[in-house]
């Protein structure tokens, strides 16, 4: 049965600070027909992510601005139901930047088949074996180069990102010590996920906890949040440390008086490099990363957790979690049901 | 006729803020008798450079902190009065971290002849072709790695390190911006050394200045000021923009709650690297950079100037220029007379 109603969530308001559900607006369209080479798609899996909110600020980031009006831009997986192109057919399930929406038309071009024949759930081909996943392998190995026994610091360790690096650090014979931002979060990635030390930034001195936890200073660290806390770890970078720059959730709220690093002049001293990155650069070399991290995964050597939050018209307020650190995992929005395998 | 004296300067204490000529004491002692493997050397040149300040801050930087008390650092031209070591002897011309003295004793391990079959002034060998010279080279070439066509800016661009870094620049094919706190420097490095445009950032605004001289973006930074100037072009590099992190005299009166840029996030859309680096860490590859400048020098691709003041009474206030920007060109204490050729 198909539907007639796209249901939308649309930039109301560029976010002063802090993203709020009213910032977005609930739309209902018809949908039109579809022009050639253009194949619609029932969104069933929304991911949220903390790029979400650089997406919403006037200024271009590495996507162009969106315009107030637009339908809020997101990654989601989804089932094609209609198609013009010649390379899908309805029933393909395919990923892409398909938006906050119920049914996305979109060019063939501009998505991607999922493929099915590893037994893991649908969501895990945007989190583990997704955009997530390859963030955190490219990102901490291509970036970060950890060798073994070298000390990686992550932040936002028990985030979807971060708990990958974390446990991908320790396969690769690293040191690993997570920040979070609460006790369960501390918990969960040492005594599940095996890091070494974590240190709940929300609850004494940051400074004082790397002190403690890296007494031979820091090799690798990879920066989830900017701001203060890498301004902490940049006191105690050994020589030729590697920074990899993949995301500055402190700084996202758009107010550009936040103060930057001060101590950034330790990275001449100590020959530090700090590099960003973002992850569409290395969607060529997909196929590694997908078999690295199934292979671990089948091996119980990387978990992960999700935090799926029913219907579209939650996603607002689901976001708004991303940034007060409530979230328990990747945070995902289940729009609709998954077709029977 | 050998003195029996040597007169220092000794760090009296840690600079609060801007280095001041009371932050030094002069004293005089005897000239102590030398021990095996030991050289003494009567200093001719002292160079003067902004990572002297650095030195001071009781943070061990690259190198060890002073104490209070200690015979100030700084890299010295000096000849060999008297030896014990078998690779010596009087009147060889060295150079090495030798001190703002009149005489310094040191392991011979720690000094290196001065090549004296190249035709340039003795200072050069501290200058152009010591460790001035080889930080632009190596930090240019080595860590920015520009391109021909593309925009290269300099920060400090009519200081010593400043005013190579954009004459390789050129002489690499790349549109040359510099940022100088005077008209008479600006002229001096547009004029003279052929820099494409230059950037009074004691007049008017440095975002509008780069805004009008870059119009394709930044994709080579030589940071030698860090603060501000590194935040201003943050905001207008390219995709995989380097940034050469060579100094921050911005930073280096000490007062850590200065902010450092605010528009880091760039560097992760961008894709950009930011390297801090060392010249020390490049000695073993000094032929290729001396040959190299030389060889531009000698051809008239590369000027320079000296800034000389005759006599180490008046080093500490000489060092004070280098803060408040009056050198024009590398700075040098004339400590004592060249020995004749």
């Amino acid at each position: 049965m198909k539907r007639e109603i796209n249901r939308q969530w649309r930039l109301a308001a560029r976010p002063a600070g802090r993203v709020t559900p009213a910032d977005f607006v609930w739309k209902e369209e018809a949908i039109r027909s579809l022009a050639d080479s253009e194949v619609l798609v029932r969104n069933i899996y929304l991911s949220l992510d903390p790029t979400n909110r650089v997406w919403m600020n006037a200024a271009p980031s590495y996507l162009p601005a969106l315009e107030i009006g637009d339908v809020m831009r997101g990654f989601a997986i989804g089932a094609v139901e209609d198609s013009r192109h010649p390379a899908f057919s309805p029933g393909d399930l395919v990923q892409g930047i398909l938006g906050w929406q119920e049914y996305a038309i979109t060019n063939g071009a501009t998505v991607a088949k999922v493929r099915r024949d590893l037994p893991v759930p649908l969501h895990a081909h945007f989190g583990l074996l997704g955009h997530i996943g390859l963030t955190a392998y490219f990102g901490l190995l291509d970036i970060g180069k950890p060798a073994a026994g070298e000390t990686l610091v992550v932040s936002a360790a028990a985030g979807a990102v971060g708990s990958l690096v974390g446990q991908i650090g320790k396969i690769k014979g690293c040191r690993v010590v997570g920040i979070a931002g609460s006790d369960e979060k501390c918990r969960w990635i040492t005594d599940e996920l095996g890091f070494d030390a974590a240190i709940n930034y929300k609850k004494g001195s940051l400074v004082r906890g790397l002190m403690r936890h890296c007494p031979g200073g820091i090799d690798v660290y990879f920066d989830n949040v900017g701001g203060e806390t890498l301004d902490a770890v940049l006191r105690f970078i050994n020589l030729k440390a590697r920074i990899v720059l993949c995301g500055m959730i402190s700084q996202y709220d758009g107010d550009k008086t936040l103060p930057g690093p001060s101590y950034l002049a330790n990275a001449i001293s100590k020959r530090a490099r700090l590099e960003g990155f973002i992850v569409m650069d290395y969607y060529d070399r997909e196929q590694e990363a997908v078999d690295a991290l199934f292979g671990w995964f089948a091996e119980g050597r990387i978990k992960y957790r999700v935090d799926i939050v029913n219907g579209l018209e939650h996603a607002p307020e689901a976001l708004s979690r991303l940034f007060d650190g409530s979230n328990q995992g990747k945070l995902i929005v289940k729009i609709s049901d998954e077709p029977a395998r």
